[in-house]
């Protein structure tokens, strides 16, 4: 991911469960084929149009299985790949590119389909000066590496969890008997180097938001009408959010109203994968 | 899942840490806001048509966090479910019903996002006798809630993993040099209880699979008139299988060939969420 | 901790690890007198005045090792507790009173050391409305118990880790090649819900972290003088945090400058315990 | 600690465990602000005077992140080090020497402060053929640190756990039915490799205890004539250990008493830490 | 094992947790002696004849614990070797021969003995044409070294466990209404890749599990008549199994019946061990 | 084991991972032919006269896969049973009864394997007055389950593991340069409270290890004559334990010798297991 600190502490331990998970007691296939080690290497290739991201991840599996394995590629995350294209390759012991390949791919091809979603997105938002945010809704278990593709796709992350971030939602108002209170228990009791971010559905409950002290305000399911009011009346005195459903006509109407940040859960939670194989495998 | 025990030793380990991804240390706005423990309620609502899958995960999700929850229904897995639809109530310390949410809602979507999948192939394959089948291609780390997701939705399950199940492909063929060479090791090394499938691309290779005394047969990428020739000269002394790229078009065509089953990775790695949210919290 | 939800998924897992460094293979000293199961109570009293803190973690040890255990007790954490107070009362398995006893009391008396030190530090602080706050000098793998005995203690908490709280040190600014570029990089590439706090040693870099939009700025090893200085030349657009050292005198300068938080790691690494012990062991 | 199987065996999981404790996800401040590998090195400082303990600690939190990290330094753990003294010097990615700094400075601090108190107990105790023990006091989760800090200060460790070691207390004496039954049940179940210990608080106990066959008597806070009795009561047929409080003046009591141990919880529950910092980080 | 892959992914955490079984917290003997690094070698002696099996396991008992440890050796698993013989010597820090040796011996010792119990069972059955295979009464999570000495001695696999392999039993057939039923409740739910087995006791189940389509019929404590009987039913459309008591009398019985495979859960849960030891430690 | 904490802390977790050893991810056999919750019974019963033990184990098995599983039986650790008798009756999911079976019988039959083979050995000393004491030659992983065996059987244990118990043998007086010097660092380095073992070959070490202070000397592999004279010159001022062949023959020679112990790793790595099955299996 970012760098070798994060991958070993943070990703390692997941790249080691799915591996578990695939060859719980060894590649039957591979093991009775090949019965003794022997060099080998085999192509990447893109088999779809998309923004790549995971080759890190990518090749630590094969790593992790093989010290000495390498992976070669112009490549980096981030890089427009196409159809064809052939993105590096894998040296390492033939018998761990066959029982590798299909855990590495599926990380890959996720992160690259998070990726590419998040282009696309930010793309519509081009020269609106609005930035795109993930959510929480992400894979369970997953969300280091599809947070990190989101980044690589351009956008940028929201709180990571529910312990480093508040957000107070309609129904922490509610328990908290208003807008005010609940930023004001928040508060008392939260890290002060945490920013209190409210969400919000009406005119008055921006205004109570804003009288309480809220650093980010998350207009929730307004209109665009009602979404300029707010912006109006906060004035910059606090960060805007809003939340929800980009699409190429919404993003026209969001552009001149002076939104700081649009979340999207779809960017992690609906995206599509982008394919990549293994191939040409040659002993060498 | 299917029943306690796969919950208890294959599921709970999976849901406890992706409570953990999300509260490592603590709900910091609902611990600030809710001091003591309430008992609350909550609706679980559809907010999209679908197939619904992972209500036994959901549930599970707010036992593990509190014992006494639960989670009262009409529906099962597998229930056509309409947007607005309320589809229960879970019954929980408000605190637990408010950290476990998003935790819960990501399994429940994400699962019947699968199932929602799976079943419109599945119904575009109905009155062919060829059954759908899923892949490896799936969320590393969340296989078995996938694998279960497919079912849910009509769909039947291929091997579980590189342990289980025998799939000699290309790259194998090339290491072991022929056909003949790798099922005759596959049948010397890997225990009998293992059906043997075949990957081939020409009806040369199909005629050699025969004579090794393969299984399963995989056509992969064949035309539906290679298909056909292949279906015919295999007449039932094998199990065949069609790799991939389902479509309306395609389907039509391969109604009449006799294929035993079709396999597909987008089940599993583009399949998008069905959205579900939880509504009108309030205590009780 | 905060509810049975913390003390599930973030506390069980570390007390259970305790036992096990203390319990590897049975204690060899209670099996081998109490060779069956029998029902006994045994007080926990006070033997050094001090404000309690952890009587939920003190409870789960006997509860995790006899699900049927329970703690009877008139105190919460928080209480000014004095020698020679009995504090409540435990009820299990004699086995599990003997066994678990040691483990419970190493909790419960190291975060009563804690809260106790930051009462005790609060307390120099009173009427200056400036807030005590932690930091990251806690003891490996206890950091969660600590935090909270800080906050029962009247303490506050900084950021819990490295991931979820920006806080730039001279070596940061040294590497970005200054406090502009330093809290650029930090706000194009870390989630914009985090606060950006800027640690400073003079005057020019309070003005540069000013400039660059620092949130909080931490006035480090400062003398009196130039800490009311810098407050006024920030003047309500940053918070102020003066970090270290906090004694009598000190607090006697610092009391009119306008600060809003001092750190010390001192709560959390040289705090001594609070003493408790079990007594009047009896049979039920 | 004592060498390179201990460390992997027995340390490295709590060392990883604080690291990630400390590092969920990524240090978001360096990873912001250093984008890319650069090896640095930077001075490991001492900013109090104390007895060092800790040092492969300190170094492997380094390696573990940085294989190719390198710490050199002309002290050893036992060394007397003073406030100001430039104990060593670490070279790794920079990252890695700003993500581990705390980490590595929280176990050294502790670890030194453990052997820092020891030595000065010990020191107390020169000439009187007295040796200092350690007990079960400890940190959770942090004991075979502290143990072998004690070690690192001139103390000595007593049993490491209630598996490993017999020591019948008053508790046990009375859930037996007096000294005799306590001891011959003990003699009976456990390991005939364990010395068997006997707390005991009387003249007629030790004469008690003596006769069940106890290895080692406690005495345990007695007077130091009812102390010297016991001594000359034993006359060498049993181990005495002394039970707690040692300070200056009882010291002079106890010297010619004859005593072997003296133990203190106060070594591993109550020390302040020895305060290090990492200073000077340079680019190399 | 297999290879390398096999090793780190499912052997190496078995491996440790052993090594943390016997060495908690350093071995106090050893570490007590031998203060300072020092590397020396030792030699694998052979105190009885048999087949050797684990040598990679034995290995990496020594390379987990010093990553320049070394094996050098003329034998690979399946060897015949004999009481007296040097197998081979290992070098590394002479404290990881010492604290290694047991565990390292532990697995060599029952692998051997796996291995040579079942090579002496398939002695038996030479020139028979049957095939021995072994069963799930396997050592509890020792199956991965179990089942794989069996195959070093000879024998071969059944299925791993209960989630990669059908065998519908009596209380299956039972809990179903029938064999039909039972089989069609298998074909309908479980994966197509896996075969189905019954488990029969008469001539009418034999012929209802070929009705029903299974594809291997394990005849369970039949007569060699009805098993004789059996065979010529079946006439190939399924695979045979015999289960169980495979004697020098029962295969001369068998021979000629056209089984195709006798199970046995005596190899793996009744073979005694063949001795090795470490001798002659020398520093170098 | 001893009781339920032993249980939960020492045992629960090792039951766990052979149930996902056996059931990785379902039960497939049972999963499609029973697919909802019903209740049933089943027998235990005996096939082989021995020893039994584990029933503790047994049990826990089904508890944690249904925590309404009951187990009732008239049997407890340590009796006699015979071929044929109905040890108890397992009550619960009839699921459960079916996925469960063959982990709980693989503990049951190998403890109770190890405790008949113990029973017949300490038969032989009966009337001797020395201890049958195991060894570290236990299965990986199973220790604790073996040692408890060992004791049901009749026999005593040695030490658990290398870091509770000071075994000074021949490699370690070699490279400490004589008994001396090897008993003076282990009692310079190792915790008092441990008692010393020599293991010695000749009367001159006898008399050395004597002299250096050793608790326990172990008399390894010497001939009677010279057993007897050792204990002779030992003349009560060590224990002695013989190590190692214990047969009939021996016993006799051994018998009037003044042996205390007498150790043998063929108490856990050669003994069969004894046979139990579940039988009649029922809907309740």
């Amino acid at each position: 991911m970012h760098n070798d600190t994060s991958m070993m502490l943070n990703a390692d331990d997941l790249i080691i469960q799915a591996l578990h998970e695939d060859i719980p007691h060894g590649d039957i296939t591979t093991n009775s084929i090949i019965r003794n080690a022997v060099a080998g290497e085999v192509n990447l290739v893109c088999k779809q149009d998309g923004i790549i991201a995971g080759l890190g991840v990518f090749e630590r599996v094969f790593k992790l299985l093989d010290k000495n394995a390498t992976f070669e590629s112009a490549c980096k995350d981030g890089d427009v790949v196409h159809e064809g294209e052939i993105i590096g390759t894998v040296l390492a012991d033939v018998r761990v590119l066959l029982s590798g390949e299909r855990t590495a791919l599926n990380f890959l091809q996720r992160m690259s389909g998070v990726a590419t979603y998040t282009h696309r997105m930010v793309e519509l938002l081009d020269g609106t000066g609005i930035k795109l945010v993930d959510t929480r809704k992400t894979t369970p278990n997953l969300r280091i590496f599809e947070k990190y593709a989101v980044t690589v796709g351009g956008g940028h992350n929201h709180r990571h969890n529910l312990s480093d971030g508040v957000l107070i939602k309609d129904n922490h108002i509610c328990a908290a008997g208003g807008i005010h209170r609940a930023v004001a228990l928040v508060k008392e009791h939260a890290s002060f180097v945490r920013k209190v971010e409210v969400e919000v559905e009406t005119i008055e409950m921006v205004q109570e938001a804003l009288d309480a002290g809220a650093d980010i305000i998350m207009l929730d399911n307004m209109s665009p009408e009602m979404m300029a009011e707010s912006v109006d009346l906060i004035s910059g005195r606090a960060e805007t959010e809003c939340s929800g459903n980009v699409t190429k006509e919404r993003v026209a109407e969001l552009k001149n109203i002076g939104i700081d940040y649009i979340s999207s859960g779809a960017l992690t939670h609906s995206s599509a994968i982008i394919d990549f194989s293994l191939k040409n495998l040659r002993f060498v």
